[in-house]
């Protein structure tokens, strides 16, 4: 272990209130190295954090926390936070079950001021904050600290929009690393970086600021002149126009500027906005080459970096997607790929390379990802647009208003379906198939394993009308994909396996187990203890009505499984069926209960819910005894 | 009937692009004397559509419509485009139950290139119209038309964006008549206004631009001056700063502007945007001095103008939420209420006039207004967010991750739950029970009448969780409000009926009504022809499952009922709580079926759904037979 002199220090940001400049900028080293040192034990966001250390560092200094209010959009870069806000000592159990979130929350700590993870928040909530202080009285700062990634998202403009009229004191601070997790992407971005091209300098704008302020009209052009002349005359940036007064851009790994000028802003009133601009792993050389390969990494020896495992991984359900949509593309011309900025993790960067005309990433935009798809679907282009269950939560309503009610043909390749472990309960996918099948038009296909995944894609692409295929994060069953592109038939599931025994001679209830997505095989092994039949439902919508009805006519009792909520869910379409088919069998319904599920792994997480193999035999032994 | 001479030989916009401008002009005003009384008649959106006759003929004049698109933001602006698009016969039947839709549809024509009512999709859908016309190779305009209101929206924001950088023939036509439904907030329509304060033209805007082209830098130092001595210097506008190419702003009721600027902006390439001014109302006295009040008036006489109806008319449930509003915030001094741009709509006009200080209408913005909302409930601020059901689809995630997470104290008075009427499947709020049920922490309540609406509201503001309540458009049963504050038990329904028949003597089922909301009162007409039980739920989460398995304990069958989608619905969660408990029992489900439903009188509509006293009978009748 490293020693860490005067981090140990610090238990509570009262104690680096006391240094000085000089011991700030030693504790911004030893918070540098205990962050790498951290993350290559326990896996987490590395380079995003690299990034905040000094920032983290000049803002609890400069602002009263808790007192004051930071909000960290996303979220993932506040492990310096996490450190000198009293969790130094827990930082080895973050995103394990029973340990610190990877992202800040309102229960972990006084100084997780709003919780986040989802991003581009963080303005609205701060504006409410700060208006919320002004409503009581309370003299206190609120600072929102956002990404250039997220300041692409509507919502952070929706926010800007309205704060920037409000008389809030409310201080935005665009983190500019240049980096969504994907290559950043849109106009925005193309903007900053004119912003930091030159020909913008704080320093120039604010001397430009003063002298021409109050100044008679025709003093002003002279005035202006002189300034023109120096090159110091700067145009009002896009922020200005939203009502904000601009401060930047300014070097975010500098303390000798980040601290003076948040002491100036300290002081200022109304809507300020500080134009930061910090490098995506800063300081730690790896990291900085590559800093999309240290986004997310695994443990690693922080001083060898990234290695390639020798051992082959099992395929994943994205890599199944990317590779199905190269081949689907490859095939048929009409196909296009849409991405609100997930190409890594929704496993297109393969698609992209090959179909560079055919792939569009349009920026964190989930609402206009799908009104997008929605425009292209109405010309006979066929988009397939791919998003985590998490964030189709962003798209509703166009996925509502603009695909299912004008039945367009829009596929929906929804990722990180279910529990999705370390990320926690701000990205569980576990509400989709309710909020998806309640909408008319829309269809949900829930493979069970790899091989299915990419039938069912195909089935799903085929469709003249919107249909969303939901797979979990990570892998399955490894059942090898088939090289073929044909589907499986819409709409049908299959028996997989029948109960053995005959007719209920002792007594042994005759039960089936109906199974929607990857815990199919959990049941199938819980099958074979319990001799129970087993039922692949493959579709949440439309339901295979004919199947679920011959089967409920031959057994005693049903049970429905699913990796989601069971409320509203898949189980609740059977129950649904059977009511309307007046068909009347006691259903046990095994899913996610109505509970938000904190971050863990993703295998114990599902046992903990009873959804292996021995809790699934366990539940339905336990409701039908024989 | 006033004649339209030559509007009457406008069966098709090639008709309109032979005419003369001078016939264009007359036209034009033929046009707006066939709106007002078109929508004097049937009733419908005035305001706006008076506002858009020009730019409509304009349009269709200088574009090969239909294989030039044109999409039409909200689209309560189009009735010019339906008149002018070979719709003029079928006015009469507008929003009306058969008749033709109050927006473009594109089941209706095929000038209606894409179906829009929910606001800030044109932008996305035409971009995606570009961009597939550039991938097949067609040569087509793309032409979004959006307001200044709905600018405001994020998704209009992310659209622009990803517009800003694509390669795109892609023309945005701003709107800009300083009007949503309520009157403008927020930075961007202070920015507009700033842009046609006179400091801006276009004509020394385009000068300026052409003069400094590729001028070297001490040059145009030299132009610089020149023009602003003119006072003709413009500062690039914040939507060149996205990358279009900003012209304008023009005046959108002068042909003489538009046809020739049109006709340019035709031959440019890449993404370009239109800043035209229009004025609601425009032509039509009473409607240009009242423009809210001429949004959407119901029929009149042009000559007269709306006239207050004498008839005391039913208290709606949008005045109960008001006046509770009003109450509770007098009563509670933490109370605040949110409006995404619905001041009028959710009833918080008088609220706003009293309690200015804590009135929040943050523009369309739904999804900032809810993570603002919940940004405030963390400093103990309680906050009530007004939200049509249908638009709480668009800040769904922020409902999840920013509020039902941190399990904050939000109210969601959502008004519209259930079938709208006139407007149509666009609005229905037909999903909320199923997509607000399935998340963790949140609850939901289902007033059956006005009084327990307020009751209800009370309940909910009390609890120190989230709670939505929902309630439909219109008027209900008729129960006058209490006066005070007292809320109803939190979770708790009640029995409205019993059976008045003992045993099951005759064979006769013995049947329970469930009913959700203010299907409660045909529930109970019903009840008297079939003698049943009716129980009102009141609450679709949580369940009363005490109550309900009393109830079930001593029937033989259950029905429930509910205004709102039965898949997943509160009928569904009726089922999953019997399943749980090992009740097993027939059960009805009735609600609105899996399928969009079009505009048409509220009642009429529910009563093809079997939703009325007749049908509700008559299906239990069917289901379980004497």
């Amino acid at each position: 272990m490293t020693s860490f002199p005067l981090l140990q220090t610090i238990n509570d940001p009262a104690d680096l209130r006391k240094l000085s400049r000089a011991d700030l900028k030693q504790l911004a080293t030893e918070l540098r190295a205990f962050v790498i040192e951290s993350v290559s034990q326990t896996g987490g966001h590395l380079s995003s954090n690299l990034g905040t250390v000094e920032l983290t560092v000049a803002l609890h200094h400069v602002f009263h926390t808790p007192e004051d209010r930071l909000v960290w959009d996303v979220g993932h870069q506040t492990y310096p936070h996490k450190i000198l806000t009293g969790r130094r000592d827990r930082m080895h159990t973050l995103r394990q079950l029973g340990g610190i979130s990877g992202f800040p929350q309102r229960a972990e700590s006084v100084y997780d001021t709003f919780g986040t993870a989802h991003s581009s928040t963080s303005i609205s909530a701060a504006l409410g904050m700060a208006l919320a202080a002004q409503r009581k009285g309370e003299e206190r700062h609120a600072v929102a600290i956002i990404g250039d990634g997220a300041m692409t998202a509507g919502m952070a403009f929706e926010a800007l929009n309205n704060a920037g009229v409000a008389d809030a004191n409310l201080l935005v601070i665009l983190n500019d690393n240049d980096m969504s997790i994907s290559p950043p992407v849109g106009a925005l971005n193309r903007y900053l970086a004119q912003l930091m091209s030159g020909q913008f300098y704080a320093a120039a704008k604010n001397v430009g600021k003063s002298v021409l302020k109050n100044a008679p009209p025709l003093l002003e052009l002279a005035k202006r002149l002189e300034q023109q002349a120096k090159g110091m005359v700067v145009p009002a940036t896009l922020f200005e126009k939203f009502g904000f007064n601009y401060i930047g851009p300014i070097d975010g790994h500098d303390l000798d500027s980040l601290i003076p000028t948040l002491e100036n802003i300290k002081g200022l009133k109304g809507p300020q906005f500080l134009h930061v601009v910090t490098k995506k792993g800063q300081g730690y050389k790896l990291a900085e080459a590559d800093p999309v390969a240290y986004h997310g990494p695994g443990k690693f020896d922080p001083a060898v970096g990234l290695v390639k495992s020798a051992a082959v991984p099992k395929q994943t359900f994205t890599q199944v997607f990317g590779e199905w949509l190269c081949d689907m593309a490859a095939q048929d011309d009409r196909l296009v790929g849409i991405t609100p900025a997930m190409r890594e993790g929704s496993g297109m960067v393969e698609f992209e390379k090959r179909f560079p005309g055919r792939y569009y990433d349009v920026g964190i935009a989930e609402q206009h990802a799908i009104t997008f798809a929605a425009g292209m679907a109405c010309e006979g282009v066929k988009p397939v647009v791919a998003i985590y269950s998490t964030f189709l939560q962003r798209g509703y309503d166009q996925m509502i208003h603009d695909v299912a009610l004008q039945n367009l043909p829009v596929v929906f390749a929804l990722d990180r379906a279910g529990l999705v472990g370390a990320d926690g309960a701000t990205h569980a996918g576990a509400y989709d198939i309710p909020f998806v099948r309640c909408i008319p038009h829309m269809s949900m296909a829930c493979p069970a394993d790899e091989r299915e995944c990419r039938q069912l894609l195909s089935t799903a692409f085929e469709q003249d009308h919107p249909v969303a295929v939901r797979y979990p994060r990570g892998s399955g069953a490894g059942v090898p994909t088939l090289r073929g592109l044909e589907g499986l038939p819409f709409g049908k599931g299959e028996i997989r396996r029948e109960r053995q025994a005959g007719e209920a001679a002792a007594g042994t209830p005759r039960i089936a187990i109906l199974a929607f997505g990857t815990l199919l095989y959990p049941a199938l092994q819980a099958a074979e203890a319990l001799d129970v039949t087993v039922v692949n439902m493959r579709w949440a919508k439309p339901l295979d009505t004919e199947l679920l009805l011959e089967v409920a006519a031959r057994h005693d009792a049903l049970v429905t499984l699913e990796e989601g909520a069971i409320m509203g869910g898949a189980g609740s379409a059977v129950l649904e069926a059977l009511a309307a088919a007046k068909v009347v069998l006691p259903v046990l319904q095994l899913g996610l209960p109505d509970a938000f599920i904190e971050h863990g792994d993703p295998g114990k997480l599902l046992s903990l819910q009873g959804l292996d193999a021995a809790g699934i035999q366990a539940s339905i032994a336990r409701r039908f005894p024989a």
